[in-house]
């Protein structure tokens, strides 16, 4: 998985450059950094968050109005119970060691990665080959490096380390803990061997309320609240059926051991779409025909399960029809994945749709497939696209009683014979006071054949005895007069289903870190000046679109300035003015490195008659027109109406003046 | 406080109705409802969410956009040590009583308003005047309207009590405690007086990192990531003062006990500024002219103080002058908060910024002015502007050693003698080592005076002790090879100053619901349907624009409708198709509840000849003509460039069609 990660110009990244730029211009820093900072932890300055703001308006557009998707807002603070029921408390967790010497934490997977890597690349050294660098944070590799020593390995042995490597997310703690043991895996700090893995839930937990008797956890997924107001949506949504909610905010993970900068992070920005679909009819989707012949690169489950990592490069509709995709609703999703990431400007070269394997699937999932990108920290994962079936809304659904269900009207009636539960209301509740809810859950859960069998019961002995887990001792009589059993027959009109749920989840912060690296490049590859760093964002998702500058600090120039700025913000384009003293060429270059598309030069000829030039950052090219059509052709640019070479067509070019090179008084 | 709300036709407001059309309509409902819910968490549905965001929208336009404010996005976990510098581990409390019969947990001050407004209810009963009921969440009503007796009171003690009620905000635990001892003050729902008032934490507390070691708190409110963050981002802008950054995201406090539905919450959207200003020469604003003007009613500190609540009229260039608002950048925040809740659509007769009271300013805060808006449940707090002065980036420099300090160039440098510190850096660090950052900052934070003492000391027996809590038992010695403190003359160009920071502090929630509130009206006011709620939002915050009604389900409306979308959503129009089989009115009745300010009609007549109705929500008039010429219309009006007048002017009139009272088959 170890890679060369490069430049949009297809050169060797320089990743000590682009983070130093980072760092500069504020992007993102890590949060708390003169208290010596938390891992795992940043905070987005001026440019990264609003990058991050149009990457949401993007998304906002592309997904939610274009689909009618119906968004919520949901609460992160979470009490235990839902999570309990959603699986979460009990499998929500990855595998730790502990260092029996110096008591450091080591995440087990990571663990077993970063030691077989390291022998690869000792055997490698040892064979004379080339070693390609995988980047990490700097403390980090710091550590590594001292471990990484040139020992030449047996050809089998390198094998098998690959195919371990291949389907490293495959493995439980078990397996991990067998691996340690059979390779003799090391913890480089102390040459000693960790201890057997351990589960370690990744939930933050607190108390909400003074009396400290609710447990609580901070959510980690926006999906629990949007399954849980399933009923009132559908209802929203005029009882409609297939339809969509969607939710954009913070989730939280207490990861063992954050790396990789943005990458793995406690605390990120989600945006979730849980599709919710009849599971009668395989899954169909009506705007299917309009993607099926977008060409995705596939890496299924079998390929990796054989040790490889070669991509298949098929259109969608080939995908689903041959079954490597399950069904036209999570190959839709795909495709609209796919465009969406095209749309902000992910290298098209960078992406491939990865399946998940057995038991690497969330405890929820019957399917997933992750959209990828390439980065300095080899492919990572930025969306998921899980098929969850029914799994969430089914246990919320018997754990509460709350019908999470889509009532269908039939076309034509059917006819019904089955055992049917009557409880006496009136006694019920009083009987079972606070535990009645939990009682009547698992009544209603019981099958055909358990009711048959309860009905015996009943006729024999005047009671029935059922399970309801945490109610007593988790059995709990009901007499006769509580409850009737009948076989009984009726006319249904309506039929009752739990809809199947289709899951698309972006993490934000991780393709907000990929688009950079995938746009990012420097002048040198023109020959110009190695230092001068570059982001070629499109102008849609810029943080500023248009940088203003005037020539000199000259007092005439203030109010054409200002009366710029003004028309720039009414066709609601950001704009930026820099009227510090520095070059002209020096202010474009700061520019150039916060990927601010378009900047525009006021200078004397301005005063005199109203125009202005217009430079684009990525060609360095120049035109010069009247103040309203260079706003004009800005507008259209940033809307992705015309192309650069559309406006150097139909504005003259400008070359009378210095860009980048000259510096000026 | 109480209150007898109106709606926004100034009837009175049936706030049962209200909240109903919330719930139906999912504004915003309880959060894990199904579960039984938490009380003060509250999840907003497609309509709520949609005029958060439309908020939002504006606020960032009017604050940020207009005043190049520098956005962040800082993190919701905070490590204890951030806050425990802040003050907030140590201050950021309220006061909670115990009933010692059930248990129960009481908020100190809202138990003693409570009971003292209950015995003035039943002192007007007694005398028979009408009793003006506030608006409570159900369950809290029931209890209190149990304990609500007719008992006559001595007039010198409902004065008293009136008194009490009147800076209710302005005592400490001890006086809610004498209070409750003194008025014999008893649970009504057991007939007990509570114990003494204690501090409660507000602040949800969790842990960071696998090994439990590092203690964290979701953050109170967004400042504290601003502040520390402060150097970077006057680097950022290039050295320049004043400037402001702002940031937008989800705060947490653990209210003891939430009420009032979203006006008093445990996670809650907060928009924040951090003005940063040098606190030399009166903290004027370059923009001071541009609102001096503007009429603000203010309740200061003086009249509360006296037991009175009434507010004086005047303009804020006035106020400033007078000296009852301190100083001009306060004055100019106070003026654009109340531009911005104007422009959102906020009542103006239900507006006063009233000062907060020296016991009840938050601890950091030198004078602070609260935006309150009059709602059901009184005067809300929804806005706070404070004056922190230099409080945070003071604490924040002082224990971390960073330079939170603004450089400023002298016009005619100074001459300097003092005391000077020289630390050995070499020897300094590996002998203190990770104790090394604690040690110079207290040995930097010495003053003039301490450091002569040190120096004379030094000189005496070769080494300092010097108080360093947190380090070994808080005393450290440092002696002379790692350190000299020397008399030195230094001549500085460079002034430096800790920035004060005026802070405009948004709930977003309590907006929200109050926007809500203020425009509430039933077209019963016009001798229509009582029960036909609408809410007249302004149309650049309401949640959708443009309803589309297709006359029928005839299959040819399809095509027109698509077509109509399509044109809409390139406006930058939200618009929802409503083609269900309700009638015409009961479409257009559901959307005057979701506050949807045009409805556009497409009839047999648009599938000949391309023309559409607009329909304007408050008014039902209609206007008829060609596709374009109404969504240009419509943009205009939710830009604000014109109103319904100027389009009735402008386009045919048409009265032709049946509008909300007739049904249509």
């Amino acid at each position: 998985m170890t890679t060369t990660a490069t430049t949009l110009k297809g050169e060797p990244l320089d990743k000590a450059a682009l983070e130093s730029l980072l760092r500069r211009r504020m992007f993102y820093t890590p949060s708390f950094e003169i208290y010596g900072g938390v891992s795992g932890l940043y905070d987005y300055g001026p440019p990264g968050c609003a990058l991050q703001a149009n990457i949401i308006d993007l998304w906002r557009k592309h997904f939610i109005l274009e689909e009618d998707m119906l968004e919520v807002d949901c609460t992160v603070l979470t009490p235990h119970d839902v999570l309990k029921t959603s699986g979460h408390v009990d499998k929500f967790a990855d595998w730790m060691c502990k260092d029996p010497k110096n008591g450091e934490i080591l995440r087990a997977d990571h663990f077993v990665e970063d030691v077989l890597e390291s022998r690869l690349k000792g055997d490698k050294e040892a064979r004379g080959q080339q070693v390609e660098e995988k980047e990490e944070d700097p403390k980090k590799k710091k550590k590594k490096s001292k471990s990484h020593e040139a020992v030449k390995l047996d050809d089998a042995v390198v094998k098998e380390y690959e195919e371990v490597l291949a389907q490293i997310d495959n493995y439980d703690g078990e397996q991990l803990g067998e691996l340690i043991k059979k390779y003799d895996l090391k913890n480089p700090a102390t040459g000693v061997q960790p201890s057997p893995p351990v589960s370690f839930n990744l939930m933050f937990q607190t108390s909400i309320g003074p009396s400290s008797n609710l447990p609580g956890y901070l959510r980690p997924e926006t999906a629990q609240g949007q399954f849980l107001n399933f009923a009132k949506l559908l209802e929203f949504n005029t009882g409609q059926m297939p339809f969509a909610s969607a939710s954009i905010g913070k989730s939280y993970r207490n990861e063992i051991s954050p790396r990789a900068g943005l990458l793995r992070v406690r605390e990120f920005l989600m945006a979730e779409i849980e599709h919710f679909v009849d599971p009668e009819g395989h899954k169909k989707h009506h705007r299917f025909h309009e993607v099926e012949n977008i060409e995705l690169e596939l890496l299924d489950r079998h390929t990796q399960l054989s040790g490889k990592t070669t991509t298949k490069s098929m259109a969608i509709g080939q995908a689903v029809r041959d079954g490597l995709v399950d069904n036209e609703t999570l190959g839709y999703f795909l495709a609209r994945i796919h465009l969406f990431l095209k749309k902000i400007g992910i290298d098209q070269t960078k992406i491939r749709f990865r399946q998940h394997m057995a038991n690497e699937m969330a405890h929820y999932a019957c399917d997933c497939w992750d959209a990828e990108l390439l980065t300095s920290s080899g492919w990572v994962e930025c969306v998921g696209c899980a098929d969850r079936s029914a799994y969430d809304l089914s246990v919320h659904a018997k754990k509460t009683g709350a019908p999470l269900i889509v009532r269908q009207r039939l076309d034509e009636p059917r006819v019904i014979e089955e055992w049917e539960i009557e409880i006496e209301r009136k006694k019920f509740g009083p009987f079972y006071k606070k535990d009645g809810r939990a009682v009547e859950a698992a009544i209603m859960a019981t099958t055909q054949e358990e009711r048959g069998k309860l009905a015996k019961e009943m006729e024999e002995n005047g009671k029935v005895a059922i399970s309801v887990p945490g109610v007593g001792d988790g059995k709990v009589e009901i007499s006769k007069d509580l409850l009737a059993i009948k076989w009984q027959k009726r006319v249904e009109n309506i039929r009752e289903y739990t809809p199947n749920v289709i899951e698309p989840s972006f993490g934000i912060g991780r393709i907000l870190y990929s688009l950079i690296e995938h746009n990012y490049w420097t002048r040198a590859s023109e020959g110009g000046d190695e230092a001068r760093g570059v982001l070629s964002f499109p102008p849609a998702v810029a943080p500023t679109k248009v940088l203003i500058v005037p020539l000199s600090s000259h007092k005439d120039f203030a109010p054409a300035v200002r009366k710029l700025s003004q028309k720039l913000r009414s066709a609601g384009l950001s704009s930026r003015v820099d009227d510090s003293s520095a070059s002209i060429g020096k202010r474009y270059s700061r520019n150039d490195e916060l990927g601010t598309p378009f900047g525009i030069t006021v200078d004397f000829q301005t005063v005199k008659d109203g125009t202005i030039t217009l430079r684009e950052r990525d060609s360095t090219r120049q035109v010069r027109a009247e103040e309203d059509k260079i706003i004009e052709a800005i507008k259209a640019l940033v809307e992705g109406s015309k192309t650069w070479k559309d406006i150097e067509s139909e504005l003259p070019l400008f070359e009378g003046q210095q860009d980048v090179e000259v510096p000026v008084r």
